[in-house]
């Protein structure tokens, strides 16, 4: 389908102005620049206007003028997306969340909050810690990214694992339709089961259903004490296969990251970090524990340490402070910027069962080889979910632009065999799109359709994205 | 919007017999009464034939005929729903989900599990046990009702407070849509952020969207210890008041249930339960901790005991041993059979924010004052999920069925009032579509429409159930 989105007229613009002050509607070369790029920096898409509401109303005022008028419109968080969703395909409006920044309140006889969505993921966690209470999202993107931006495309993180993605957390949300039209999508408790889950409908639609303008989170005890170890393997592989062993154990650890070596090598050339890695290493594991008594997290990892031996672990360094533990982090946290210095790439977010890991890292070295890219893994290996960079260093554009995309197919079909998908939570927004036919079938893509018409009769919302 | 569906016809009913056999479609009057109740026994509403394909592939012949002809088609499970969703108010086919009752595969590497509708709850749950895997979702209904059924209402039960309810545990499903197409519904992963998610859709649509063929459950490792705990109040507004102050110190209990008095001298008046109740108890919170170390699991007691003591908690019963634990979990359990062996009875599946329990339970006994009802008030009251029984007792029959509806009514806006909603695990179905009104403004019943069309165009699927 191919929709025409009418050009925004100077009529337009004096509207909008009108509507949210001069500060608040902008159409100048410059300024709409920035709003045309996302993280990627690999697509350029320009609005014709970028809209900065400060509340529901004006959003509902924006929406049903455009939906009118039959204009695109793109909401914006803090455009950290790796899927390009936030940018603007089809021009039009950039709906930019950036005023609505507030915690409206942190509820601590309930353990719930309410807040804004261009409230950063990492400012609301260090909000709600300081009445002890967790926000357990942690993407790696957690500095800058938006609360709303992290519904929309679902996102998780280390800390998923034992806590699950943002979707565990999302109890209520406040949504501007298409229309104007304003809706609450369930309700503030812990369980409902009064209709259609509208609030799982919204988180992962990544604006294409509705803007979301007030989010109700759920939130839990922060655990007191945790534990940090970063356990060394001569083989990527077993490191890999260690990762299910260790569930099988009974443990569940509040962190379970992968990273090769590859990985290793290019964050500590970017960065200062002090860890010796000896040569034989070929892939880290790190590995956290949670909880409120100290003495049961040694006991967790005596037995992560047996699972670790019998599995190949060459060395395990056990963080003896607050600062070793961040120096680990650090090592983990600084592997996309650190490809990203090292040259242009292509991230991809493979899932798979958690046990089909070793089987997918081996394919996904294998179609390198075929296709000539080196790839460089690491991510949330305690969900199945391996982040493929694949690096272009000195490939050519043609083979950049086209000739390896049926490399990643490839690996994407694996994900697929494996039972698996091809994002975990990134999105698929647009970049993603191309590999679409491996896991919707036309009768997918027809549901979506009427979902999509149900909330947005007339496609306005972030068209070009998810599917066509 | 009244729909007209066709009447089954012998030519309709020799198709069926040839597809299923003799023995998998019926339509004498006596067999088919059984299908035309179910566990509430308040409404009657007959199937004109009641079919029993043995997979997926039988499944989409009958509902691509019934789509084609136009017959209304309501899935039943156990027929264990307390919101009359198994009921087929059209008449037409009852597609029983009994032959569907295989446990396809335990993945013990990946903690994972495939199973079809038609498995009983704790069934599945002893088998995966079995392996050291916890299947948490324990609704009371879990000794007869099929997992099927339980996704379609996203059930609870006690253990929801730590693990959620049944909506956690659902990774993937195959579906049956009315026309005959089966989809899967997402990936066998624990993170999937591609495309809307269809999986949490199905959850809670009370078979108004499709026929679950296959599910595949997240499991978890089975906690190796747990403790439980009777605490007896003087007030029952006290004990309520309690349950938010335990989450306050840190502390997630495995199971934190309430029982006020009037529950508890019904359960033991109906079983031979030996626990001795003193004269000024008012209520119960039953609480359990689990995990893998019993030394912290004491730990917790301390820290709940400390929380007890504070709120007026007049006595402490700690189970010593596991028959103790049956006998206080047995107290519990046969709450709502031992009101049915009372009296007729309505069941509202209140929930609201935990910390509004207190606001919550007196409210409800004020209205009964008013309207002159007796309720029976118990519940999974760490979630907030308060079970009201409304007992008919010697009411006359135009009160029962007319005059107390405006009370419970007034229990469902005071629900609305403190952010709550008017069902957390049990449904909306039939039973409860009355009351809507206060939960879905139009512009959600426009949306719940659309969806059910992208799913089922002719709307075959459970016709008259969650909305209209």
């Amino acid at each position: 389908m191919s929709i025409e989105f009418k050009t925004i007229t100077p009529q337009d613009i004096s509207f909008f102005t009108t509507l949210l002050g001069p500060s608040g509607a902008f159409s100048d070369a410059e300024n709409l620049d920035v709003y045309g790029w996302d993280y990627m920096h690999e697509l350029f898409s320009k609005p014709e206007i970028v809209l900065k509401p400060s509340n529901t109303e004006e959003v509902s005022a924006i929406l049903k003028y455009c939906n009118e008028h039959e204009i695109a419109v793109t909401a914006r968080g803090a455009g950290t997306s790796l899927s390009s969703a936030a940018l603007p395909l089809h021009h039009g409006v950039v709906l930019s969340l950036e005023r609505f920044n507030k915690i409206i309140n942190i509820d601590t006889e309930n353990l719930q909050a309410t807040v804004e969505p261009g409230v950063i993921n990492e400012h609301f966690a260090n909000e709600v810690l300081k009445f002890g209470l967790f926000y357990p999202p942690d993407p790696a993107s957690k500095g800058s990214s938006f609360l709303g931006g992290n519904i929309a495309h679902s996102s998780g993180g280390p800390k998923a694992v034992k806590y699950g993605t943002t979707k565990e957390y999302v109890l209520n949300l406040e949504v501007v339709l298409a229309t104007g039209d304003i809706i609450w999508t369930g309700a503030n408790t812990l369980k409902n089961s009064t209709g259609y889950n509208l609030t799982q409908l919204m988180v992962g639609s990544e604006g294409t259903l509705g803007i979301i303008t007030k989010i109700v989170f759920k939130l839990i005890p922060k655990p007191k004490y945790n534990l940090l170890m970063l356990a060394a393997f001569g083989s990527a592989e077993k490191a890999c296969e260690t990762v299910s062993a260790i569930f099988r154990e009974g443990i569940t650890p509040s962190a379970l990251e992968f990273m090769e070596r590859d990985a290793i090598d290019l964050t500590l050339k970017h960065n200062d970090i002090n860890i010796a890695v000896p040569e034989w290493v070929a892939a880290h594991l790190l590995i956290e524990v949670d909880g409120n008594y100290p003495e049961t997290l040694y006991k967790d990892c005596d037995v992560i340490n047996a699972v670790l031996e019998k599995h190949g672990c060459g060395d395990v360094l056990f963080a003896e402070s607050d600062f070793e533990k961040e120096q680990l982090w650090r090592l983990r946290r600084k592997v996309a910027e650190s490809v990203r210095l090292e040259s242009a790439y292509k991230e991809e977010d493979t899932v798979v069962p958690r046990a089909s890991l070793p089987q997918l890292l081996r394919g996904v070295k294998e179609t390198g080889k075929k296709y000539g890219f080196r790839s460089v893994c690491y991510g949330h290996a305690g969900d199945g979910n391996l982040h493929v960079n694949i690096l272009k260093g000195d490939m050519d554009e043609e083979n950049w632009n086209h000739t390896i995309k049926a490399g990643i197919r490839e690996i994407f079909e694996l994900c697929k065999r494996l039972g698996g998908t091809i994002s975990g939570e990134h999105g698929i927004g647009f970049t993603q799109k191309g590999y679409t036919d491996l896991v919707f079938t036309p009768t997918h893509k027809h549901i979506f359709r009427e979902i999509k018409k149900a909330f947005d009769p007339k496609e306005i919302l972030n068209p070009g994205k998810i599917f066509d």
